[in-house]
């Protein structure tokens, strides 16, 4: 890989995207972010699915070169991942950089991104193009007009896809219409502790919401994180669909405040031992596994945000949630560790981050 | 209750007795206590089973003169149950000073205890008089020496009910003989880790021990905490029932450290995690139950004991698996508490006596 791709992977393993360290938008206690995205496939090009390597490789140069003669991207900014190591897949996947899909399928392929990782653009995914844009907290219009300012650039420099009883044509008819998937990442400990998250949810995707885990489709749900995202993108604009996705994820958010403040009242005892405890553990343990992490982490930002907590901050908890991934540790070490080896060096990063003031080692 | 009973009772409840503080017997990391009691009854009345209150009376009221006439106790060191709550009943059984089925019958009865409560008196048990005397670690002959000469010196103001071809004669066939029984408080925690404890102990009971929980028989293990005794007092001399029972404690405890060697070889991140946490809980936890707490007091035992934890004192973790038992909290509080107002208070005592050094509170 190029010395500058090296370097700018190199500082992921230690760095979260800028996009979880601001506290942007709305309900930021509860959303952790919005991403907005488009699909978008060349005219007279076949899905990737449908494409030989030839045109598979056709397609991303085009892209290539479109991208950054647009000038949405420098050409450092693409990560091709033909050309980088299975374990940057995995590093991409867990910044939400790229699906896990795109990191497992063979072929010409990769990621733009920028320095801050809002702005992104899939190549050679299920669609030709996945435009991506990521905010803190829960998203406004300001965001939408981000993309799309981005998407009309582009649309200057290629031909899309495009019908005019349908909209944009994409590989999966669920797609097909704007192509924008408006995804929420949202923090509900309060209503798993209460065992409302089920009800809540399933009322959202009444509404017409997907629910997912972390990592999107198919993913399980760790530290109480969980996606929510519209089902549908045809016969409705992008300002419906994101101001109906927001909608939904705004009254799952009161239900979690609702929760937080039965929690509160009704078993203040049992909030402030699971948090106090969350922190404690994490400040000693010498083995942390992956799951068990998310969930401490997840109680100890649930005290923080209801102030039972006071020396932690709340974008060193989402930070960690990312820096503590497999691949991130991988990539920190510089070699593929194993599970035992992941554990020692994801609980040596907490006790460095989560030191108490002025403090050393909890226990020394 | 009398002002001086009542001021010592409230000292006890954050006090621990003398002799878990001196570390003066051998093998004292591992074992906590050696108990020696000796059974008698007097000579012409009955056993307290079979015994009306009027004759309850008469053998407590002679033993009581006696006891006090012989030197061995001031009067003040009696504790008299009948006069007690039984709030102090149960403090006294967490304390090792009576047992469950004295506190919990009826009848004149009662303990002597001296200021240290390494000597002391049951009155009107199963027996008419239980003679005991605890040392810290594993005893020596010099605590037989010590209960032997009081032994003697009370036979000059009584006659027990002894036979020349049996020895003294005992409410229970189980104590017919010397009525010597000897404990050993053994904490075995990496036996229990690696799956050993049990037949350990099997090849203790095969050896002629009793193995029981820390609160004697029916009781069971908290802590990995064991009692060993001896099971026949009879057709030995007391010496012999001493050394017998040394000898196979010794035993256990050389497989207690040889399982903390294939600890630290085979499993020392294991190791260092379990201990470090659990002094992380300890330290942060807001509620905390009694059998977690004495689990988790039992691996920061082994940590410190194992050099893995270095600011904690050995002597502070056997205080606290004391002071922290329900009755104690009742009496620090000066109530009687439901369990999770104990739950509370368990976890501020330790939380008070477990801070870090020059720190305040953990999580604050």
């Amino acid at each position: 890989m190029s010395a500058p791709t090296a370097d700018r992977i190199q500082v992921m393993a230690s760095t979260a995207p800028s996009w979880l360290e601001a506290s942007e938008g709305e309900e930021e206690n509860i959303v952790l972010s919005t991403r907005l995205r488009l699909a978008r496939n060349l005219t007279g090009h076949p899905f990737p699915q449908n494409a030989d390597s030839g045109e598979q490789q056709t397609v991303y140069e085009h892209l290539t070169s479109s991208l950054v003669r647009s000038g949405l991207f420098a050409e450092e900014a693409l990560f091709p991942l033909l050309e980088l190591d299975q374990g940057v897949g995995r590093l991409l996947v867990e910044r939400h950089l790229i699906s896990g899909a795109l990191a497992r399928k063979e072929g010409p392929r990769g990621v733009f991104a920028d320095r801050g990782e809002r702005f992104s653009v899939m190549l050679n995914e299920e669609d030709h193009l996945r435009l991506q844009f990521v905010t803190g907290g829960l998203a406004s219009t300001a965001a939408w007009e981000e993309l799309s300012g981005a998407d009309e650039e582009l649309g200057e420099e290629v031909r899309w896809a495009w019908r005019s009883d349908y909209g944009y044509l994409t590989a999966c008819p669920t797609n097909v219409g704007t192509g924008l998937r408006v995804s929420v990442m949202m923090h509900l400990p309060a209503l798993v502790l209460l065992d409302e998250a089920d009800a809540t949810l399933r009322a959202a995707t009444q509404a017409g919401m997907l629910v997912r885990g972390v990592y999107g489709e198919g993913s399980s749900v760790h530290g109480n994180i969980y996606q929510l995202a519209n089902q549908m993108t045809l016969g409705r604009s992008e300002e419906d669909i994101l101001e109906s996705v927001v909608r939904v994820a705004r009254q799952v958010a009161e239900h979690e405040e609702r929760a937080r403040l039965t929690l509160r009242r009704e078993a203040p005892l049992h909030l402030e031992d699971k948090v106090h405890r969350a922190l404690g553990i994490l400040r000693t343990a010498r083995l942390l596994g992956p799951r068990e992490c998310l969930n401490l982490l997840s109680a100890v930002r649930l005290g923080v945000n209801m102030y039972v907590l006071s020396d932690v901050e709340i974008n060193t908890l989402n930070e960690l949630m990312v820096l503590t991934r497999p691949s991130h540790l991988d990539r920190r070490e510089g070699r593929e560790m194993d599970a035992t080896e992941q554990d020692v060096l994801r609980a040596e990063v907490i006790r460095g981050r989560l030191r108490p003031r002025g403090g050393t080692d909890t226990n020394e």
